[in-house]
């Protein structure tokens, strides 16, 4: 099957655009996810510089590289959470401000509106993103929510993102959240209630990680089989479970890589994602959308990863009968 | 061996105190552990009347029902958190006020102080509770945090709870922190953390619930083989995994007794716990002190379960070699 | 809770009823489901003697035992399957006669309509038993089903049935279809497609029998929820899965208790049926029917189990919140 | 080792032959196990034709692809079922004629017979095929059977066969049942009473397919090391178990790529079979016979899959020590 | 069933036996395995005063406690062995001596022989112990044993055991080899070379005792279906594996309870055999010889232990169908 | 990552060691693991042979393969063993001697302390081996070790070792035991005890080869968190695991490839090793030093199985972050 596979430039950040886009063509990638922080894609020169799209156009097509979904997720965070000192360092500052946090939000509102305006400057139809959550402390803590908190956050979350969705719509883009621990929506339940909180509209679909299910003990493919026609993007991202009687499920205070962890995101293909099924739940519901993969692995050179990981990815993906 | 058994009596302060205490009895249990919500133990009554303490030991004499142990989870949690509108909940209306978070924690944290003097008018020796988390939200979401981040909030924890430690101190009391999700100890990494932070002061141990621990992955024994002189007291609670691939491990938005949840609390015997395990690692770290039972069960009639509970305890208590 | 604990008289149709009801009684049982083979329950007498299903009662009520249910589950297997030597083995001779399929087929419906005039006198509300399959050979085998020919096999199983269970609803009893290997429903989709073939009519239900489910892979659990108002009848027996790579979980050529089977029924509490999960899941449901012990165990004493049974039952039976 | 690596036809019975044999070569394919089928070799032009079996044998020439078994599968099973509506449909026109099981049994003998002279005409020395059960409903459903039943039916099965295999004694080739459900032997224990009931004839033994053992929970490779000498061919099949609590094992009424079925026939290297255990245990008995290729894959393109497969198979098969 | 109930007194031997059966009686065993160390029975004063079965026996009746079974184990070990240092600790002064091999096993048989007369005067007709082994280090370890080393070791094992089980014949006693690491059967394949080293002989079978072979990861209940007929004794005593990624199988370094084992010897019912499946096993093979409970368990009070564990062998322990 | 690939000579012994070289160096290994036994490199002949060194060097230097690893296991064993028959077949006639064991470990020692000298010659730089164990019969076997045996028979170790670890110092080599079962260090508290034993000296370290703690069921890759900085060699060899119930762990009276073993070793990729867990490992304490694979499979041609497993471990081994 000829979807697309993109390498997802997040994690990328740190490297030039340009530099960047070389490696994706050599590793064989036909396109990438393209992120709005470092200067993969800054939104206020976009804004600001009427040739900025088109500059960042030509230095694709000069790679022959497509630039295919525009990535919001860390300017998305800041529009449910409520803010707290970690979101500065995900946050640009012309965002973060003075970090009170009515202004963050709004600020963070701002800029996923000029992002919408920009993807359709680009050309790109998908725009991915965070939500943040207006209760995540709630839904893995103490007191855990009543039914009605949880109705009643949703609501705020619908308020919160309804102009937005109703921006991209005007605009003909797709919005995919990408579903995922500190969102409106990580496992099947919420992410049903979510749908139903903004009333089934359908620019809004989800990004879909298995890796982010998979800790949970959750199987993806009853996700894709829940939302058969919501899959708007998906990351191929594997992960391990290294449970052993000491180390548990949730993320706590160890780092990437710290062997204290129950779990640890891998290269495509070094995990516990069972791909073969994967694919087949993509195929079983005619998924058409690109496959970018994400390289977050503690214990692997990441360039080394990129490359095995394009080939992986195209030996996978095979067409259904 | 003789470990006292003890009912929990958090699940019960809709009743009357001396209804259930006159229960308590009936079912062979020793004696409880006194919660300072419902009617069960009031702090401002406490405070504010001379022989409200004596009353109440009046009343569990009477029964031949011993308060070995008094529980502040509810006004605990309130210390750390950043205070949300779930937290309304739990509070009573003389700590929650008008909700201001600065004004609940002062509350919360003077609420903290009489109950260590109303403690020792009881004659009772640990004071077991929640504390709250200044970054539970970062823990399990995201952004996750970095180290600097955990090592400045617990910094925070213990500037927060050192006065109330001292004072515990000084009455001749410990404290006990349920090692839970939500609050600043709740895995093997976290409880190692929390004790450095407070730099390892001997009136501080944990309370021990395997449950919280179970749905992690985490084997509980392992935390007693880790801290075999922090274990101050012991909840017997059990919990049933019911992961089927569409539910998860997260308590997400559904509530107790939902069949799409992942895990249930259960009354003791009726879930996963290795309860053979479990008195084993408690003897081999000459754990001496009660054994309480939490009945928590969105399946079983409660009394009937705390009727079995308590002959399943005695039941499996053990003697060692 | 108050379930009647009844044992099921099919395997101990050797015995004369009183024999076996005096042994009930001991046993603690308040009542049996009551076979209509053996001495236990005679059609033809019942037909022919106007006094019998007095004598009955009579005897019931001497030793304080109810007949809550009529089993037909033999000559119900004669309505839908191919007629093939096997059934001999199981069908009286007055049904049997020539062993002409046509034949075998029009008398077995008359004993099922006579049956259910008999329950009316006998004042019991529910017949329970097996249908058979007009295609069981292609639902296992080969050449395997098309759906087409599924959907015109079970409509002349609505055919066949309809006359029977009309005269049920005629005589204010209901039908209760036990879910098995060799009947029209077996699994949770052929339960499905029954029902809607007989469109949905509420006087045809289910005998949910555990241990039919648990050797297919299925969680009987799982039943109890998808048909959570067409529970009629329970049966409590017990299955142990002895797979050990030689071992299939076909029936095979072995007969009970030989080894080289790949399962086996047992007495319940003895097998692999997770009965806290049932016992939950039939509260779930606010199931309020009988729970009949199914004895039938190569591997104990009928008796020694029957007597055992009655205690698992009554202790493993416990009333929801 | 260069056992051979065929596909068999039998799934490309849509195909003219010679677009397929063109296909095989490509795939890399050494020949095929031909299917009486289709076009692909039809029995009543082989006996009426005196050239149609060289302008076959000059087809395969022209492709260099091997013709090195000849499969008579369906007709096979004709001749101990219980003809059933069914049957209608893997049949030629000129075997069902009118339907009527006595005659249909007859003609499938014949044909049968005219494929053994067919075969020696090939120059094909072994013959695969179904048989065919007197009993199958009885195997897997209810009322079960006994002892004497099983001795009985097999009995008859020897009766109808042996001249079949007399034919094929004298013809100089060799019979192989795919040890399958819906035939006399599906297992273990079946397989060892059907040699019984041929009394150990040696040109009788078995198509040896690790997928219909699988989901039955048999280790295919415990199937090699009790019939050694009896395994005179090798389907290349793979199937993936899809338990979830709600599927089951048997093939129920859902048909090919239903995810409520509980196992899916797949692309060799797509499912659970052990390959690696399989390939030793062939090479434990020194099986010198061909690796036929079955391509049955809900999944899966099956062009991609064959050819595939055909690198999988020659990668897989390593030398023995 | 009537089976009866020991205690095997091997590890009570630093109690007077006196002190022991007192005890016994009141657990409510109805006899014992009666070890020949500590005061229980000894040997030399057996030979050397000729009333001093007689007391033995009396001791025994005046307690109604039956001494069914004679064990010699420890002096058995020397017979095979290599003697290196660790045996002194096993072994009496009068056989240990001066440690020099060739007088230590010439000691060693003569009190085996002792030992078979003087059961002959107690009534007793089952002697149990260990063998040794001639080559255990080369079982498990470095250079492994080829075939040829293994048969002449089981010649020397028959050639020096031979003479014993010759004496045993003659009055008329049988000798049960406990199935047992460091022994010369310790496992299926090496129990089969043992009898086939012994041609046979009917007087010698084993005592079957689960624990070890649990470990192993050898299904007990396989050895009994294997040697349905040389079952002459069986040990009632329990394992937990404790596999954690650290620990592992052998028993290494770590002394009982070491939490860093792999495994640990368990009062019945606290550890991992599946007691269902082998009183099945036992009731399969018809065996109607003694249950001996062996109480080790490093985590529990051995009185507790032995009280309970009497109640739970004879709850356990049900009739054959 | 660049770690050379070697071939562990000690398989190919039969082979003159110049036909292996041409071979190992066609497979693309970079080097051997050097055994002292065949005639691939003879102790006696370099010590008496002053150009036997060079000779060897300018052979390997022809094909450009490395010697970088000296293997001095079978006269290691004969150090610290109590010396049985069975050592004959491992030691070279000028070892054995007339096989008295005090002869046989002096000739042991002389031989360690000549391959030292010998190894500096060939400007080898690490020396590997076994060392043979005092009491291996005792650790798995009856008597088991008190912990004073267990610490006398370390220093014993100690004592004979010693002296060819100062050598070692001497000579700037250093010193790999194989942890493996029959040494004095076979697990990981083995391991621990032996590092004290020697009082941490940093000239002595481990081979570490995981399947040789996998049937132990120890993870290997807690052994390399456990000794960071003293894995001084790897070898690469996998392990299937192949219990059915009836199979053991122990080695016991089969030889390799007898179906009826619990374990089986494995050319690299075939068994139960993670191997993608065990370069993380490997990566994560950035070991250096060479992956030796070593061939050892009863049911794979081993020229094939060298093949295949030189490109397996360099498609396996990948650079970490």
């Amino acid at each position: 099957m000829s979807r697309p596979v993109l390498l997802f430039s997040g994690q990328w950040a740190d490297l030039p655009l340009e530099d960047l886009v070389t490696k994706v063509a050599e590793w064989g990638y036909q396109g990438v996810e393209l992120c709005c922080w470092g200067d993969h894609f800054e939104i206020p020169r976009g804004v600001r510089e009427d040739d900025y799209c088109q500059h960042r156009l030509d230095l694709f097509a000069k790679h022959d590289v497509q630039p295919l979904v525009l990535s919001q997720h860390r300017v998305g965070q800041a529009i449910c959470d409520p803010i707290e000192p970690r979101h500065r360092r995900i946050l640009p500052d012309h965002i973060w401000g003075d970090g009170d946090p009515v202004g963050v939000r709004e600020r963070a509102v701002e800029d996923m509106m000029a992002s919408i305006r920009l993807a359709q400057k680009l050309g790109i139809g998908l725009i991915t993103g965070f939500t943040g959550s207006p209760f995540w402390a709630g839904v893995t803590g103490y007191p855990t929510l009543t039914h009605e908190e949880v109705v009643e956050g949703l609501r705020t979350f619908a308020e919160l993102w309804t102009p937005i969705l109703d921006a991209c719509h005007e605009a003909g883009i797709r919005f995919a959240l990408e579903v995922h621990p500190g969102q409106v929506a990580f496992d099947l339940v919420s992410a049903e209630m979510v749908l139903d909180a903004l009333e089934g509209r359908e620019d809004f679909g989800f990004l879909f990680d298995p890796s982010h299910l998979h800790w949970q003990g959750i199987d993806p493919v009853e996700f894709l089989r829940r939302f058969p026609d919501r899959i708007f993007h998906v990351h191929i991202k594997d992960i391990a479970l290294t449970l052993n009687g000491r180390t548990g499920v949730l993320n706590g205070y160890q780092g990437p890589g710290d062997s204290r962890r129950g779990w640890h995101f891998r290269c495509p293909g070094h995990g516990g994602i069972d791909w073969e099924g994967l694919i087949r739940g993509l195929n079983a519901i005619h998924y058409e959308g690109a496959l970018a993969v994400e390289i977050s692995d503690a214990g692997m050179d990441r360039e080394y990863a990129a490359d095995e990981a394009a080939k992986f990815v195209k030996r996978l993906d095979f067409p259904p009968r």
